[in-house]
């Protein structure tokens, strides 16, 4: 009898966005497993810290060290490749012995998330759930309490790492928009915001539902210093209705 | 002494869905405020039944019956402000006399919601704070067991009302999305993801997160009829890593 695979979302960082399900699941879980980069405890690790039960073993993954190759480069997909395929053999062999192995992801597995790269692998062989979570950008969004998008809006999630003409057309086209993985772009996206006209009422955000959590105008931001995970919140509410 | 207005997401429609902190906050309401339509009751207040305290005060909304109007028209965008306006008015009333106010709703409050009409008339005058909810999208994908975007895509949300040409331009330019609101837009929705190559990987989803879901490739759905709540899902993932 096999096991089965569980992609659990632990949401955007409040232990509290957690849903019912996914706290039920970890109580039943025979094995937690999550992603990490060496030297660094994993983010949804943390943030189900105080779900798991005592005692239930757990199995970290450690992303290959690639930094210093270029995330789109021939080399670091590569690597990668292999991490993922490793990882996938290892939970096999748990599945194979029948346990119920639980992958904890931030925000929601299937939406931007490395579990996705376990999912595509292994679900095809074993039974398998996803439970969906709260979304990082929803968690930003909530924390500033701006309505980001309503009835017939168009709302994009664009990477801040696209080329800065591609950004600005599909600025220029959306109603609404969360431009992700800011890190050193954060210049390019103020440039493009203030090209489309959108950067008056864009906000910047950092671990939006976290008790650090760091939020501003865009335009009040003094430096363009950012973190990777920071976001820019574009609302395409106006007032409406 | 003024109270608070509190804006809950109870998820996508599966009651364990919903998060630790939509509970607690439900828990601690003086008034638990819902939408509904006229004879129809809540979806929120059916989501979130089962984590009602016994005897806590409930306040339905009911929207106006403006079914036999065009909803871009004048006649009822002034029915629905009308509506939006007299019940924050009620709703000031309880804030004024001290209550915690809990308005709950489905999915995320302020990704496409009504809540959001509740909170831009209130939260400049009351303490407010945002539940972030699982989102009926996250609910749909995660059922379905869909990667939905990964990496550096592009991902949108676009409502089955827009008009074919502009629906075309926005598929051909995202690598992923979901359509949304599909009611008798189906037809149409069909035509455009074939004219762009990318219907044999939609998904038709209605109802994903309950025990009544269905799911489908929409190219097997063998008619058009869909609820105004049915979604297409547009994954952008293929083989990659």
């Amino acid at each position: 009898m096999s096991g089965r695979l569980i992609g659990v979302g632990v949401g955007p960082g409040d232990p509290e966005l957690m849903t019912l399900k996914a706290m039920r699941v970890l109580g039943e879980a025979d094995l937690v497993v999550h992603f990490a980069k060496n030297g660094n405890p994993s983010q949804a690790r943390m943030i189900a810290a105080s779900h798991l039960k005592a005692g239930t073993p757990e199995l970290p993954l450690y992303y290959p060290m690639t930094s210093e190759q270029p995330s789109n480069g021939r080399v670091y997909r590569d690597a990668l490749r292999e991490f993922y395929d490793e990882a996938a053999t290892i939970l096999a062999m748990h599945l194979d012995a029948g346990r119920a192995v639980a992958v904890i992801c931030e925000g929601d597995p299937l939406f931007y998330g490395s579990y996705m790269h376990l999912h595509v692998r292994l679900a095809p062989r074993y039974p398998t759930q996803v439970i969906a979570g709260v979304t990082g950008m929803s968690g930003c969004w909530s924390a500033v309490g701006t309505p980001i998008a309503q009835g017939d809006d168009v709302f994009m999630v664009l990477p801040a790492t696209l080329p800065e003409p591609e950004l600005e057309r599909h600025l220029e086209d959306a109603d609404a928009a969360v431009v992700m993985k800011l890190g050193r772009h954060l210049p390019k996206i103020r440039r493009t915001l203030a090209r489309v006209g959108r950067l008056e009422r864009a906000i910047y955000v950092e671990r939006g539902s976290t008790k650090a959590a760091v939020m501003m105008r865009l335009a009040d931001k003094p430096d363009d210093a950012a973190p990777y995970f920071a976001i820019v919140l574009v609302p395409g509410w106006e007032e409406r209705a």
